[in-house]
């Protein structure tokens, strides 16, 4: 697989105007990349940030109006909690941050990322940009050949892609881990392809579309790739116009982005609790928030039904819910409370109750990626604490 | 030289507390980092923002306050300029954003971040942490051995530290390039030091201190050791609390890191133009912003005063200011008005008038690092404006 570059795309946008040749590590200081990247080093070299008001206290415990939730501090503790926050009809009852982290603190969301993908499609398609029934290659030419090529959009927003991808995170053979190098979490190899676009052309088809569910972190990458090419902007610019402006966030996210500009749609938003609270507010707001409408009542409507069960089998988490599917990048438990929810490995949660109007959000810190004991746990929390709400 | 672990040193704070073992691009995903990782991650992977508000308008043209200077728009375009602030006893009085820049983006500072390195030493300083007569390694062991070692803290301040040190932008073998390949700023080698911190220790001397002015980028890093070695903290924990916060600055600004997690205090800021005007009144205010005292006055008025001509020999800069000098990590010009300054190669400024009340911020792109052209268009830049301001 030889290098997409810009001049050779049609779909990737440059990122800055006017560029000739692309920028990389070696190269960014010097003109005339430099006048945009002086304006953009943490694209390019990581940075800690030297704030600018004292931060606020961490080490927050307000969780008395679930007193009734037995076990509640215990199932914390237990799930490796670093926030946890309850709202209901848009306002907080009860929040818990541990000890060295705070409410305006951003937190990693992991896989969560990719339910704010599935949002932000919506979008594209509410505005007729994009029509889930075609493939993916007649918006991205340069997947031809590749698994996605011939994907429908549907099918990559639901994970029914037939994708020969090992989603293994504690392997380092596995495309997952590749997929890290390649995006700047883990060191490079000098056999890695050279960026996101190069690896997502690599991926092969393994079998049919559409017959099976499953879990490819890499789809939802291909979808920020169809972001890219029927906006010719860059996901980041995208994402803040269309979503992260709209819903009136009170501070900036951030997405990590690989060598080439292009962001980890899949897995690399970090951004704090409350924030990532009013993408479910959205949802359950039927794609409205405090009156605005940001994605259509009928893109939530199918989102919130749920995907076709008969394709999910074999998954972990149909332990906890043997009724749950995959749609628009969101899962459903398809469980009687009709509870929807985003994940992220390591316990990153936004969990919505239709019934009683909440919003829960959960950051953690859990040692294993994806678990047994992590997903009995939080479904337990999670059904307990909606529970309490149901009076 | 054999890599310094935290477990090794005393001088060396750890990222997070608690910790047993250093993090890694490898490791942070896992426990126990990934707790601390999860919420740090532009400190790991570069990162794009997802802003939360619409950006400023870039592209702002306010410059009729300086209509009486002549050529003003072709020596900001001829000299690349980025932004342009002029303030005057606190109030803009005239801007300048190019298009595509706009007020509340951050710019890299480069070399400027060294004054502002400077006047955090100034705050360790009045309050008794540091003594400037004392050797580096009376506070950083670990520096013993090293150039910095037997160097008195005043001469790592005024650069006069005799270091074997390259400091040449443009050659791949120079320290200066090695510096940044270990800051995360070029692309690693396999024999580079693993930090910054063992860089530093490799770095010898080559005659006696005091003698002679030497520009060396490493010596302000050293200074950051210094910082963390005294507080026990990260120098952008240490920043934030004595000088960004303390400005009341409007928004956050932002410091590269390396693999270690060592901030680049030589050149790694990244701020608004409006922010670092703050830095600027501060110096003008004698150490005191909107009467509220961040540094000694004492510290100041030695800054201000400049430092010892007769070290500075054979610098480029004397064409322009023949008696130019260093102190404490900033410039004075020794010119009849007084000015005293902050640079960064590329074109970044903080310039002082004492006589007008004026601090000028400049942000460029310019192609050069430092060139005799470039020196020379700032300094027409600066006088005229200054003089136009004179009346």
């Amino acid at each position: 697989m030889t290098r997409l570059t810009i001049e050779q795309s049609t779909t990737r946008p440059p990122r800055y105007p006017g560029v000739a040749e692309e920028l990389d590590l070696d190269s960014w200081q010097d003109a005339p990349h430099s006048q945009w990247a002086f304006a953009h080093v943490s694209e390019l070299v990581p940075t800690a940030t030297i704030g600018h008001r004292t931060r606020a206290d961490s080490g927050v415990d307000a969780l008395t109006a679930l007193d009734g939730v037995a076990d509640l501090r215990a199932m914390l503790a237990d799930s490796w909690t670093d926030a946890f926050l309850v709202q209901r009809d848009g306002r907080t009852i009860a929040e818990y941050y541990r000890p060295g982290f705070a409410p305006d603190d951003r937190h990693l969301l992991q896989s969560v990322s990719k339910s704010i993908c599935g949002i932000l499609v919506g979008t594209l398609v509410d505005d007729g940009l994009i029509d889930v029934g075609r493939t993916m290659a007649s918006y991205v030419p340069e997947l031809d050949g590749s698994a996605y090529g011939d994907a429908t959009v549907q099918q990559v927003l639901d994970m029914t892609v037939a994708v020969e991808y090992e989603e293994d995170y504690r392997n380092p053979e596995s495309h997952m881990q590749a997929q890290d190098r390649i995006a700047g979490w883990r060191p490079r190899r000098d056999t890695d392809p050279a960026d996101t676009y190069e690896f997502l052309r690599g991926l092969k088809a393994n079998g049919m579309h559409g017959r099976r569910f499953q879990y490819c972190s890499a789809d939802t990458d291909a979808l920020a790739w169809l972001v890219e090419a029927v906006t010719r902007e860059r996901y980041p610019v995208v994402l803040a116009a269309r979503v992260w402006e709209r819903l009136r966030c009170a501070q900036d996210a951030t997405i990590t982005v690989d060598p080439s500009g292009f962001a980890s749609a899949n897995g690399g938003i970090s951004c704090t609790a409350a924030d990532l609270a009013r993408v479910g507010w959205l949802m359950l707001g039927g794609g409205t928030i405090e009156g605005r409408r940001i994605v259509s009542e009928e893109w939530v409507r199918q989102t919130m039904a749920g995907g076709d069960r008969d394709v999910a089998r074999n998954l972990l988490i149909q332990r906890e819910y043997p009724r749950v599917s995959y749609r628009n990048q969101w899962w459903s438990t398809g469980n009687d409370r009709g509870n929807v929810y985003a994940v992220g490995i390591h316990g990153q949660y936004i969990w919505l109750d239709p019934q009683t109007g909440t919003v829960i959000v959960k950051f953690s810190s859990a040692p294993d990626p994806v678990s047994a004991a992590g997903n009995a746990i939080h479904a337990r929390l999670f059904s307990e604490v909606c529970s309490a709400l149901q009076d």
